[in-house]
């Protein structure tokens, strides 16, 4: 319980509200020696806040992380790291009408139902905005991840609306604001989006990020399955309403000859699992993707209903985003980083003893969905 | 951790292998006051068993549930009820040669990597066998649920290999041994069931469980959301690759004005969103969709490796189900069940002081992939 | 896990080091709707602070909290609460020569043996200084308690050294630095008190925490009862050594014939139990004592050893108490309540379907230690 | 929550009445490769059983553990380890009368309160034939301890009434049936006993455990500390009223400069501490002792309350032990090794990467009150 807390051992505890005085959150458990200064955290949040370019909401974050707790002499001392993001460009006034009424396709309402009080400024807690703050603490497991097990986490977008990537190439991720993974598409999603802004609509987009480098044996049978936390961890992001590893849903019409991945002794000749059998690391890679819905925050009008029960016209004026998915790599790396971490760290408690294991299959083909 | 306990408070521990002594469970957390007895597990059980249908493995599980503690004169006393079912008609010769061997598709591999030794009786603790206990221990939260707040879980069969129901009909489910909605189809099925059977192959599945019944408010932000938990506990099913809520991957290339459901003082419009919307529940029908893969136990040979890191030929001769879903409704159901409740608990803990909560929205449509 | 965390449902996580940038807490799972400002925490925090007499350190804490999320309009929105107090008047130089020194009686040796690496300043996370925090989250808990329950928490020194309590007089306890129940003793103590601050050594002390008003029923047994949680959460507190309930370490010469509480229709004749059986509340007082040792840091020069292996003779220069007990009263009720809180939530998320149960037995005697 | 497991990562649940058909436990998060058998649990377990003196009840406990799971071929498999005992010699019409009254220091009327029902047989679920299984669960953990770190825990009876040993002998302490550490002592103690079962009353006791070879670093701090958990873990067995670590509760009146234990390079020259400095484990021995009530199942009538709240005579005619301390020692080893157990692998996981740490000051002197 106690929801705002994420992973057993290497546990986030992530506080605060959109437009409330700051955001932050604890990073507790995690190993001491590890070199952290504040600068680490600038690429990863920059690649996820808004207000970079035109077509992420207008929301300027210039998110500076300070560190509050658990680093001394620039390294993580073993006690819990606090991190803090005061809450800058903050326009609670664009969202005083929706204090009262109830947006389709929000959580206003259900936020309204459990509670009985709601913090409306711009969401509140169930804002996009708490995803900065698990951005920053896989920024401390992204590290350990790398550095102990040369562990590399990734992802782009696989799809926005009906269009899907025609080719692959990591290096084209990073050098346009879609994470899209073909250059050569670019121009046509710009020209995509800036017509979707117009409409005043939106659209969903798919995720996939993928971890290079896992071990095989990390996952906790049954229940603590390594695709079972992947799976709340991913469905746990704002707007994601399905998860999927490996092949995925695309698995149903497989033949099972088909799908089960041959192993040889050089080498596994396909990774349909998506690096993950039992509920256990395979030693592949680890794939897995996420789908967004589309934003409901639109300034098309839509039916509600306002806390008095009556039927209203909704419009939202505030700054948002045409398309969610287009920022959601770095958060969704970011919970496939958080998960790993958290099971590596919980595999050395039980299978410490456990010295290396003959006969070890090599990783040699990316999982289905990879790119 | 402790990967074999599932729910913070309505906690389900299970233990035992496929081809061991026995399998079982203790839960913790239960309400004091609910009538049990051993019948009561009888109908749900049937269902998940084996060797019922030629259909499925020919294993005989024929489950009759020991209540060891937790109920006095019939009726739940607040402690742990302990459930035992000793495994009958195991036959483990069926699988001395796999001791050896690691099969494609399998968890023996992953198993052997994690903790260096393995029972590879009957798969071990990797076997669906241990998904009797879900079934068992939900049996408890679903009669809770209903007589408490009238919530009514069900599921069905939505999708076999590339054949999916045309029409939807809640009482054809439970009269056909697919779980299909269909009674229409269900000799095309068994034409296609007996085919592929004699093939020797498999194929996947998906199976859609449907909550009705269940108030607004259950689910904690940000983590410990609804829909966050509920795909963690689909993914832990064995086989599970893939898990959405509502519209899920279809969400997609769904515009945000279509998917956004209208609220309405006399109701929602739609369901798109499968119920939950910021991780809480809005009163309407929670609706979910699992994808199972083929299952890889197949009598057609497939290369594989030994456990001295040979090339071997790997031959399957034990009882397999050759689609694997057909057994899952039931164990969706119970995931499903044991969220809700375990959410139900949570959300009067920190809430229980919340009266009535106005307005009230009706809920008038089932959701997306609900039949 | 995550050793930073308290509580089950009201769940408390602290963080920040003695003298890092600020200290704090998150306080998740608290219930909707409790009116709450920074005000709120005044008193209970001043009560802890040093600085305020001569008897205790003369670092002076002004404690202000910043309310950083959670509250919206000045009541709780069951969002996570973070609270935050920058450090100021650290004296870091003060601890520069302990840096490469390990203090006897101190965590200096066992931090630097578990991490590789230790914040030094000022005893870094190991400092009292985090008590801080236990108080502050235990104000919300105080509040609902009293506010839903009608439960009252408060605490006295019940011996300081050699010397005990004459009489007891709940009127007294605020009107001295002591929290001492009894007026006449004041300037022996105050006598007492400067004896030992000019001879440079230190003594223990032993605080009693009493609950009234709450009702039978909480607890969890077996192993989350009420008094093991009591246990652990005063055992927690720096410089605790021991605990119990009650007739306590008394109880071990008392017959059974007088230990157990007579009980009748008109009420407990009787509360060696300590207002608790069987790991659940009786409904009589919940009483508590806890026995704190002597502070370690002392300027009598004591035999150490340095980072390299090296005999070194220890002085302790920086600013200390001479006894910690005098501070901890409000730091053992804040132990009290958060237990108490956490305890009222899941009793009420298990068996919040079980109505009012008679014979209801009324309190009618305070416990044994109890003043 | 789920008040019936004990350990975050070593996690005992137990489950079962006193009269019920079974007890048990299912023990998750083992780590693989541990060499057990049944026949592994019987020494401890004969030295917990009732029925073996004329000092402890008359209930004859034969306790055969069965294993259900987590063993294949002789070792640990890492799965879930379930243990059961048939419940056998349970004379339940013993217990009729007291199904409708509330004897007074029983948990009768707690249990009543919270659930609204209750188990009398035996007491039920709070009857101390639960310990059977920490006990059990404890046997795994002391193989692993010892084997992989060298550690040894034991215990023995310090106080029983107004007797304390005079002397202290390990090799006495399995001699006699009172884990007494004097043998000159135990024909005077068989005297006491006889006379107190004579009487018809009951008296409490101390049992005092240490733990040998604990290395430093072990405990995690705050809220998890190790001697914290060790409060939490002695105080939740029956009847236990008090737990000190150390010195305890004489540290209250020890000086600073005495209570603090001077390090040198050749080694501790005291142990004041028991073992633990800020919730660390110094390397040193540790030592708890734990203050037991005397059993309230007396011969002796008492006035009593009854479910319809009329005074009644309570007289008990079950089969009690007349001091439940006598045999106490097992069950306190118990829960030291288990909460050792867990601590290790919390350790290993957090700082697994740090490597052997300088300086290492070598144990040299057991603790206060160690014997």
């Amino acid at each position: 319980m106690a929801g705002n807390s994420f992973g057993a051992l290497f546990r986030v505890t992530t506080f605060g509200e959109s437009h409330g005085p700051a955001i932050g959150c604890v990073v507790d458990g995690c190993p001491p020696g590890i070199a952290l200064a504040a600068d680490d955290f600038s690429a990863d949040l920059a690649r996820r806040a808004t207000g970079r370019t035109r077509h992420t909401s207008a929301r300027r974050e210039d998110d500076a992380i300070e560190i509050l707790s658990g680093v001394y002499e620039g390294v993580t001392t073993g006690t819990p790291i606090a991190l803090l993001v005061r809450n800058t460009d903050a326009r609670s006034k664009d969202y005083e009408r929706i204090a009262t009424q109830f947006r389709p396709g929000h959580a206003d309402y259900t936020y309204w139902q459990k509670y009985g009080v709601r913090d409306p400024r711009g969401g509140g807690r169930s804002s996009a905005r708490e995803t900065t703050m698990r951005v920053a603490a896989a920024v401390i497991a992204k590290k350990w991840l790398a550095a102990r097990h040369g562990v590399r986490v990734r992802g782009f977008l696989a799809q926005i609306g009906e269009v899907v990537p025609r080719g692959h190439d990591w290096s084209a991720v990073d050098a346009n604001p879609f994470s899209w993974p073909d250059a050569l598409q670019v121009g046509e999603l710009e020209a995509y989006m800036d017509a979707l802004r117009k409409s005043g609509d939106s659209v969903g987009a798919r995720v996939t990020v993928v971890a290079e480098g896992v071990p095989p044996g990390w996952g906790e049978p049954v229940y603590g399955k390594l695709d079972a936390e992947l799976a709340a961890a991913m469905m746990s992001i704002n707007a994601a309403k399905g998860v999927q590893v490996g092949a995925g849903f695309a698995s149903i019409v497989q033949p099972g000859s088909v799908h089960r991945d041959v192993m040889t002794p050089e080498g596994f000749l396909s990774n349909h699992a998506g690096g993950i059998l039992g509920g256990i690391s395979t030693g592949q890679d680890v794939v897995v993707s996420v789908a967004f819905k589309p934003t409901s925050s639109l300034r098309l009008p839509v039916q509600g209903v306002d806390v008095d029960g009556n039927a209203v016209e909704v419009v939202t004026t505030g700054r948002h985003d045409p398309c969610v998915g287009i920022r959601a790599a770095p958060i969704c790396e970011a919970m496939l980083a958080l998960v790993l971490m958290d099971q590596a760290l919980r595999h050395r408690a039980q299978c410490g003893d456990v010295g290396a294991v003959s006969p070890r299959i090599p990783a040699r083909v990316p999982g289905d969905g990879h790119g």
